[in-house]
């Protein structure tokens, strides 16, 4: 029998190719995913076909409005998302939401008795987050050891993060490599309603990037080319 | 100028008196609940009265339904509240419950540029539940201290349990002496429409007991005696 983990998908390129990997490691696959009323909500929309596409066991999509709390350009429509590159941590930065996201997935992994946790964090071509950074995972895996029912009957939930070191080229390769389908994410955080990407915020740019770098052709249609 | 700190406040006797201390301390307070579609949904009326009978600078109410993940007594409806006592983690226990509500005060107190989250977690007379344990807050403390971008800026938040060590006579009789009105809390999991506690609950016992302990009168209005 397959051990069961929780998959963090946004519908981005990173989360996709991480769903790949945890599939290719022969976990039976829990998608979660959020609608926090984030800017580029069609996100969501990616979620649910990279999901289906790949027959997860179950996708779940939390609703948790985080423009609630705002402090940022993806949860407060009065501040713009800036254009690449910008100087320190961007404004596109949302407050705790990776520890917000990973409660939820400890939540979630629980009530499921599955003891993996899958997150596609990047600390190489990434907008400076500090929530992505090694360190930070390193203290939520020590947190998750401590945190659940499984804790104390001394079961283990283990947080992999199998992009962490990895070049945005490196990981479209080993999208590519693993066939997921890139064409279906959506990476803009302010995409227009057809889905298409502004090709200058820093998501934008980061992906540009990496199909460069890595000689792949891009599959993203950008309304600024 | 008072430095800001974020209160998770629940409605019942330990967030008040948590609540209390916070203000003693000079604290200016901003209080954070909780619509999780809990059974005992009536504790945030409490915690409502309660912020404003203490002037806090905000009280922020956030929903989040966690009948989405289920797993407990508490946000499913099919699981039945055990009378107390039970044997091992009462199934009122719901998976990650504080990782996630600290990770929304992380979020809050980001916002606000707070450094400062209290929480009336309680070690002593509890439920055994995991995310009550020292171990898990220095846990989460040693992630609080990386997961921002306060933490990038080389600023601390801490978190504070001034309740951690108490027993729950300790925690009545300091309520007092701060002249916290606790006849407005509701500790009870299963009240009536009327806000009328259970009396058998593993929390309205440990309320009971805690009162008698203390050779104070119980204010409460018990179903059951």
């Amino acid at each position: 029998m397959k051990n069961k983990a929780v998959i963090l998908l946004s519908g981005g390129l990173d989360s996709a190719t991480t769903l790949a990997i945890a599939q290719a490691q022969n976990f039976q696959c829990y998608a979660l995913s959020f609608n926090y009323s984030q800017r580029h909500k069609i996100e969501i929309m990616a979620a649910k076909k990279i999901a289906a596409d790949n027959h997860v066991s179950e996708h779940k999509i939390l609703d948790i409005d985080l423009t609630q709390i705002g402090g940022s350009a993806l949860t407060d429509s009065s501040i713009d998302v800036p254009d690449y590159p910008t100087q320190g941590i961007p404004t596109t930065y949302v407050p705790a939401r990776n520890t917000i996201f990973l409660s939820f997935a400890l939540a979630y992994a629980e009530t499921l008795s599955a003891s993996d946790i899958f997150i596609g964090v990047n600390a190489v071509d990434y907008s400076g987050y500090p929530d992505c950074r090694p360190e930070y995972i390193k203290a939520f895996q020590n947190l998750a050891k401590l945190a659940t029912r499984a804790s104390v009957e001394e079961e283990n939930i283990v947080i992999h993060t199998p992009l962490i070191n990895m070049s945005k080229a490196e990981i479209i390769k080993k999208a590519l490599e693993l066939d997921a389908k890139l064409e279906s994410t959506i990476s803009c955080y302010q995409p227009d309603d057809s889905g298409r990407a502004c090709g200058v915020c820093d998501s934008c740019q980061l992906r540009r990037n990496g199909f460069k770098n890595a000689g792949i052709e891009d599959p993203t249609q950008y309304v600024s080319r």
